[in-house]
């Protein structure tokens, strides 16, 4: 594809358009850093030129172990220009899996940051060739420029390792043609322009950054880098550099509202937040802080957010009735193809009822191109064209989509289908009740019994009695919690609750 | 291309998702008639299956002569839906002028509005099929739904013909990949979303609509159609319903803020505007009644708006100082290539100095295919895999893009360039003024001399010698005018001027 009407869709494109247009406006801001549009252009392909002159050639796999700074950001555009496959690797992952990810992916070099060397060091079987950030920015510094073309959109950009709760971390392939779209998508929705701040708290290893790296980009907007997710870091920035916008998981959330720096903004902040849904008490906290929630839903698979909760604006203003609506996974984004949920045993899709579980099914130029050098869980994972989420959801008469359950986390009591996350629901209703997760135990009756598992506010003195009589006036009785365990959850290192831990923990609970 | 991972890019599938996840929500407002976007998706599917019945087959054109009524608004989803071809004819055309675009575009059937029903009829040498308005909306309540999927992206959605201020029309080919990346560069830039709603005052058969009848429908925003520019209807329903975007040339909104009808909002109206810079006088009064105006720039070639004049956080708030900056042309849009400005002589771009002219030069997925059937001419309009726009212009130090002319209206008098733009800016400048342009006229001694056509307000008392002395206080005494003429301007149907016609007349300017 080429001419004078046809370009290589490549979310690279939207930098150096920036560069061109852009110029002289900030781009990044990481501690004692601050580069503009013209400089971040310059900088990531003189670091294409560094990695060519490191022996990478185009096709080969370069692999980032770093938290959100300049060094990560700038491989999302150093690494595809010199022709070469981004591999951000999860900090929070243990050696043995950094380890797992740099063989399978076959990882030729490593960028890394200088905290998380030893890390590495005990990660590598055999020694790759590593360059590390207390040397990177004079090794940039002193590079040639090297660029090289993306000569078909539909190839490989970057491969973004599942967080493998349970078996092997699959290696999810993110085409340039997706992300480029996905990127533009998540300008539109998050309403981007020049004024607009990003901070990253949402880690870039994720799915990419949910493909913010690009979409602040080519929105013209600011990126600030943020090593770690610490609430009164984040609220320090958000007041001296006028925050406009973050992504996060709403534990995040739950960090912000509750920590003492907590404090009413003089503006509107946006943010995504996907993960899991946000729940009426946090919604209502963050509007009394000036903080607008908007809710996403997706997964590695599709670039992240396939679906976005978009208000609507005849949506009630009181929030007791709006919160149902908000806390929905939604529909799709204005890029992806409409969310089917649909009955597995037909293939049919299932009322638009809001009561009628099925499948999520996602299709689309924001799917990946399948998991790397794993041909049968690809297979496994398309039904008909379509990629299978593994979420039950329902889809209501709107058209908004809502999830019920993973599919394997459903707890199936005396041949009645519980879904955990409405057992959940009853529970964060209490208002003593932080966060709650609930897992089947195995019963010789009836099959599974309900166990949940609870975090309490600090200040609160509730036990087990009076939370199992609370939850017994909201949800029918055979789906009350057999037990309730109070302590933290067990999470992933993006922040998901880890349900494979606490169904193991669940197998010998009395 | 197909699969999972990838789907053909067509305006149309914004429409398909809006059906699915903005179903109940209104899609059209055309005087009586309120449809929502389950109704739109139907009807359009029974317009392609109408089209079918009529024997049109894929690859065919399909002409369609109408305001913008939702007649016009379905047949740029319906016309493509039947897989064949949408030219939208310029109403305001001379029945030769259609004639010769029908038989151009080999159309084998025509929608018409009843109203322009004897200008076709006058217009086609040979009966061509045709719909009429009269009967649409019961032929189409009637007809099957039909659908042909897109099987290339790069293939041909439209053709557009130019006005042909010189020469005969040229029909400009769009494709589908095109169309869908400008609808959403549109939708992002003018911030669209479902508490949208846009006034069709930009025609429609104008580069179908700058890509807005898709934008919008990205957006599940609400199309209120409009059958002509009457700026008492247009204060009518901005105010009835709530209409919060439009599109216009300076000089419809020029209409609207002479009108006494003109009051100031109590939202923000959006307006983006093109065809030629708006200037600090209509800025300032638009400020006044609460319209903010962004400029845009393209051609029938660029889908329409290839560049925007994207202001800055950091401008002036002062409108004198900031008035200069929001002129100009601007940057590449979002999903463009950075527009260049080149040296014709060399082919190297010029310095961004602000001072140097080059020849504008445009790349990128929202270039057209060529021109229809004319093989020449599109070789003519191309350099190096460049888009000539035939526009003279400067860049910025900050990256912006500023025409000083089109290079055919450039005056070479005694040897220097004066370029028509500025000394019509000095005429503007004149509080009298409504609108001037200033053409070439032979001359003896200095080769070519300036010649001015001036509107003046209704209300004024302006002489020639006044308005000579208050010009020759602002340019040199060289690119003053040698004579001014009193009147109205010769304008194309879109609105653009006719400098044409102007260099016609001012050949007998004594």
């Amino acid at each position: 594809m080429s001419g004078i009407a046809f370009r290589e869709l490549t979310p690279v494109s939207f930098l150096e358009r920036a560069a061109a247009v852009f110029a002289d406006r900030p781009a990044v801001v990481d501690g004692e850093h601050r580069w503009n549009y013209a400089q971040l252009w310059q900088r990531v392909q003189r670091l294409a030129g560094l990695l060519r002159a490191r022996g990478v050639q185009p096709g080969d796999r370069v692999a980032v172990l770093a938290p959100n700074t300049h060094l990560l950001l700038e491989a999302h555009y150093g690494v595809p220009l010199a022709g070469a496959v981004l591999v951000a690797l999860n900090t929070r992952l243990a050696p043995a899996e950094i380890g797992y990810i740099l063989r399978h992916s076959g990882a030729s070099l490593v960028l890394a940051d200088a905290e998380y060397r030893g890390v590495l060091d005990e990660a590598m079987d055999e020694p790759l060739p590593v360059i590390d950030s207390s040397g990177y920015d004079d090794l940039v510094d002193s590079s040639e420029e090297h660029r090289v073309e993306v000569s078909d959109e539909r190839s490989l950009l970057s491969i973004n390792y599942t967080s493998g709760t349970t078996g092997r971390p699959k290696g999810v392939m993110y085409h340039h043609r997706g992300a480029y779209l996905q990127a533009m998508a998540m300008a539109f929705h998050a309403k981007l322009d020049t004024g607009s701040r990003y901070l990253w708290t949402l880690p870039m290893f994720h799915c990419n950054g949910w493909c913010f790296p690009w979409a602040v980009t080519a929105a013209g907007g600011v990126h600030h880098c943020l090593r770690g997710v610490d609430p009164a870091e984040i609220w320090r920035v958000i007041a001296t550099e006028g925050i406009t916008h973050f992504c996060g998981a709403p534990t995040v959330l739950t960090m912000l509202a509750e920590h003492p720096g907590a404090a009413r903004l003089d503006r509107t902040l946006r943010v995504f937040s996907g993960g899991a849904p946000p729940w009426p008490a946090l919604l209502a906290r963050m509007g009394e802080l000036g903080i607008d929630i908007q809710h996403l839903y997706g997964l590695t698979e599709t670039f992240g957010p396939a679906a976005v909760c978009e208000p609507q604006p005849e949506w009630p203003g009181d929030l007791e009735q709006r919160a149902g609506l908000i806390a929905r996974q939604g529909i799709a984004n204005v890029i992806a193809e409409p969310v089917r949920v649909v009955d597995p045993a037909t293939g049919e899709d299932v009322p638009a009822d809001g009561r009628t579980p099925g499948e999520v099914l996602l299709r689309g130029n924001d799917v990946m191109l399948g998991y790397y050098r794993d041909e049968e869980a690809t297979a496994a994972a398309t039904l008909d064209g379509w990629f299978r989420t593994g979420d039950l959801g329902v889809c209501h008469p709107d058209g908004y989509m809502e999830l019920r359950d993973r599919i394997k986390d459903v707890i199936i009591s005396g041949g009645e289908n519980i879904t955990s996350i409405e057992v959940e629901n009853a529970l964060t209703a209490h208002p003593d009740v932080l966060e709650a997760a609930v897992v089947a135990a195995p019963h010789d009756k009836w099959g599974e019994v309900p166990i949940a598992y609870v975090t309490a506010r600090e200040s609160a003195s509730l036990d087990e009695a009076e939370l199992v009589a609370f939850v017994r006036n909201r949800i029918a009785h055979f789906k009350v919690p057999k037990r309730i365990v109070f302590g933290d959850l067990p999470k992933t290192s993006t922040g998901k609750l880890q349900k494979n831990v606490l169904r193991e923990r669940a197998r010998t609970v009395p």
